[in-house]
């Protein structure tokens, strides 16, 4: 079976993207957290992730001895691996936009997540307002944010970026739109509507709950709190 | 015919790899160059890469009336456009190592990217030495980097990452074998040796003489020059 090394569900945005993509697509897999502590070379993080794959991050995906890590690495192999599953979209056309669109998200929107790392359990609208008054490379992460998804679901009619069909697309930014709602981060009404659609898929609302049962407080990933 | 949009060739090390990918893979296209001026709002760069798709960043791939944006999804339609080249590796294992290899160097590798940006015409060994001194990160991006490529090179037996055909890696990988030479990084002879067989690829051979003739002196691209 399919392993996934994730991070704590809370905080790991980036685990969080292949993990609702196989949860929403139904791929069975078993999965393995590797509990941040810090970042520092020879934290037990550090040493458990270093064991599964060369770069010591998270996520990584293990299919029997073959490990890929990274999140487009993974979404691709998916894709590939289940076929019949769509996960990108069908079309050319749409495919080469869902792959560009998740590209940027994958090297981009660097004021966002600075600013605003994912925190799923937290409710930070003060933090939000702060931040959006002072930091306009957030308030440009936003906007561009919102133009790629109104044409998106203007050009494919919705409910989800490419259409009726959940994709990649929607998995990866998944965790913005918990971030949107974290920080309070204002959004037209269409935008905000397609946030609470992404919250109300199983697979992001199987991952949500997770997160919520967690408690722990990973210092590292608390610029805002003290405590919980 | 496929047309590429890219930067500046002696700064751009993005629009260096999917132009080498179609020039090493023969695959016909034209190029329109748009100069690098600063990266402002406004500014001549901005405008005309914003008019071209909605990032504003080149490389921009267009097929026909499809634009394709960020090299990873130029990557993979061309891969997908023109199965025949072979341009990810054909084992479903190899190849899925590739792919977590590039998108490792999408989004990581900051530090070498940030204090040895390419700068193909120029020879700065005296700051590599003091950057190699300084910046710890730069060690650790650089030995990741020399694991990286010495197990591929084992692995698949070389000359290039993974076997004897050139692949999207190998394009990935060749703007961080300018900057191991600009800076005169130190790396172990073998690492060294894939360095040059890089460099003697017609599509990067090609790309460099372009670059050595463009005499353009970028301000935003020249943290370690006054002028040429």
């Amino acid at each position: 079976m399919l392993k996934l090394y994730i991070g704590n569900k809370n905080y790991s945005s980036w685990s969080m993207r292949p993990w609702v993509l196989l949860k929403q697509a139904g791929i069975p897999f078993e999965e393995v957290m590797l509990r941040f502590d810090t970042m520092e070379p020879g934290s037990a993080f550090k040493q458990a992730a270093g064991s599964i794959n060369p770069v010591g991050k998270v996520p990584v995906l293990l299919d029997g001895e073959l490990a890929i890590w990274d999140t487009l690495a993974i979404a691709e192999y998916l894709a590939e691996r289940f076929p019949d599953q769509h996960l990108w979209p069908q079309a050319t056309a749409a495919r080469a936009r869902a792959r560009s669109v998740c590209a940027e998200m994958h090297s981009g929107f660097s004021a966002l997540r600075s600013h605003c790392g994912m925190n799923i359990e937290a409710s930070l609208p003060e933090v939000g307002a702060v931040i959006w008054r002072d930091q306009p490379a957030v308030r440009a992460d936003v906007q561009r944010l919102v133009e790629m998804w109104s044409a998106l679901l203007a050009e494919h009619g919705g409910p989800l970026l490419f259409g009726s069909r959940f994709s990649i697309a929607d998995a990866y930014f998944a965790p913005v739109c918990t971030r949107l709602k974290t920080y309070a981060l204002p959004v037209p009404a269409e935008i905000a509507a397609y946030v609470e659609r992404v919250h109300a898929l199983p697979g992001v609302k199987a991952w949500i709950a997770d997160a919520l049962t967690e408690h722990a407080f990973v210092v590292i990933d608390e610029p805002y709190r003290a405590a919980r």
